[in-house]
């Protein structure tokens, strides 16, 4: 277990919402241009409709959301939820006996097409990162039930004179989330227990066989967050982002299978592959659009677009 | 005038809405630490409730947003607006005359305490940057409407072993928006006709007595942009954000008469302040915050607001 400390954060939390408005983009003729495709990795990985979503609280702690076409379901099949009014109510248990709730209701909710197939990964039901969590389920039911799902994406790459070569892995074709699709140098999920740090530790070792003493270049840039519908499905994701800085001669060696291969690509080819559509998994896309905002590889005067992707990837905050 | 082309955006705006939802922060105890204050810096200057606003359309594009109680008087007064459903409309002029009669309603509105007192300064009606502008008018009258806008900020700072010293202003006491309040390094909003980097080299100049081939090296690193509001006012602005390091011997010098002193502080001292509730201008402090984030100067596992933080100021695209 790790020694954080409980929560710090007293004000509200701060929930984003996409409104999709009519685009106040242009009053003449509208341009195409090669940006067109990095708003749209950005509009597709934010994609949720939270108003399709019904709140469910945990001892009056909004924990999580479910979509209002299996509310009713949910609420015949699991007994413990209650309506109370445009809310789903779940009190009375304690974090231990809402934990063995959750692992009674997976096999009946895999059965029934509600939850994924148990992946046998615990992870915490916890809002924010670091607080004390509500419960522990599998990794499977988040998606279910809308609970937040923390992750660590790392950006690899080699400085160069013509700026960054970015290390790109494609993953598995036998993976069940995202076949053959190009994914992040090192990416996954933070199971319940572990730190930041040591899931970057543990993914850099299983996805890209890198040591600590490599990875321990690796430097927090921040996050990001999105809420990702996927049918009736719900991730509400934070990503702890870092950058690692990689020797030209070290070379990332998949160990766990969900990698097929590496390639170190410059990053004028790992924009223009985003641009043209190349098949990130979904929540790769912006994360390399914020390493190359970052970085200053794209220019506020040349690139048209380049306020509404700051906006998009960094607009709330604010 | 630039020589920006027209806006590449055709998907949706990506309007972020902030939804102060009852905090999921714990079940348990909660525990103050000190980064209770940073989260305030953020909700501070992102405090808009845009459901107290009236979207204005300008021949079918949201231009920008007005105040439900100021409305009927804007209607009553301005001929040219007319009420739609749920909507303010102006159709029929086109951008000069527009140009015009935002020129000619400025004195009325702040005769009326509806409009702050002119600035002499032009900006474009454009969303998003870099698109044709609707109209141009006086900065002063861009809160009135809600109209979007665009400034540039840069941390200007001096690499050390310890981490980054920062150079931070103190306004001078006779300023009408934040006087006597900290400020970024440079920090100005975009005139009409003028880049990005067009504005930053200016501001330099004016704020910060830094030449071209001191501000040369700054570096851009992405936006933010947040809804403010001030009664009635709406400030609708995203930030160009931008990296200066600077060499030890180069003192910022104010020209201007914007700025009384500045300061070169360790980070950890701007970080301090920050917690502290120092007098930072209202959307200063997120830009010192992103900049810490960024340079790995705050670690997830260790402040345990992190997560919120990074989703406060970086959730949203995503």
């Amino acid at each position: 277990m790790s020694a954080r400390v409980g929560p710090t954060w007293r004000g509200p939390c701060l929930q984003l919402q996409w409104r999709p408005e009519r685009c106040g983009c242009s009053t003449g003729t509208r341009r195409e241009t090669d940006m067109r495709g990095l708003p749209a990795i950005i509009s597709a990985c934010a994609n949720a409709n939270l108003r399709d979503f019904v709140p469910l609280h945990i001892d009056g702690t909004m924990a999580g959301r479910v979509h209002h076409r299996r509310a009713p379901y949910l609420l015949k099949c699991l007994p413990w939820l209650q309506q109370g009014a445009d809310v789903l109510l779940w009190n009375g248990d304690d974090p231990a006996g809402r934990t063995r709730r959750l692992a009674e209701a997976l096999p009946v909710l895999a059965e029934a097409g509600l939850a994924r197939a148990p992946t046998g990964e615990l992870f915490d039901v916890v809002r924010p990162f670091g607080g004390i969590p509500l419960a522990r389920c599998d990794r499977a039911l988040l998606p279910t039930f809308g609970f937040p799902g923390y992750g660590v994406h790392v950006v690899g790459y080699v400085a160069d004179a013509g700026g960054p070569l970015i290390w790109i892995p494609r993953r598995s074709h036998d993976r069940e989330i995202a076949p053959g699709q190009l994914d992040n140098t090192i990416a996954g999920g933070i199971a319940s227990g572990m730190t930041v740090i040591e899931t970057l530790r543990k993914e850099a070792q299983e996805e890209a066989g890198l040591p600590p003493p490599v990875v321990d270049a690796a430097q927090p840039t921040g996050g990001l967050a999105y809420c990702h519908q996927e049918g009736e499905f719900l991730r509400d994701d934070t990503l702890f982002l870092y950058d690692l800085p990689m020797h030209r001669d070290v070379r990332p060696r998949n160990l766990d299978g969900e990698v097929e291969d590496f390639s170190l690509m410059p990053w004028r080819q790992v924009l223009e592959l985003l641009r043209n559509g190349a098949s990130f998994k979904f929540n790769c896309g912006p994360v390399l659009i914020d390493f190359l905002l970052r970085h200053g590889l794209m220019d506020p005067d040349r690139e048209p677009g380049y306020s509404g992707l700051a906006r998009g990837l960094r607009g709330s905050a604010l």
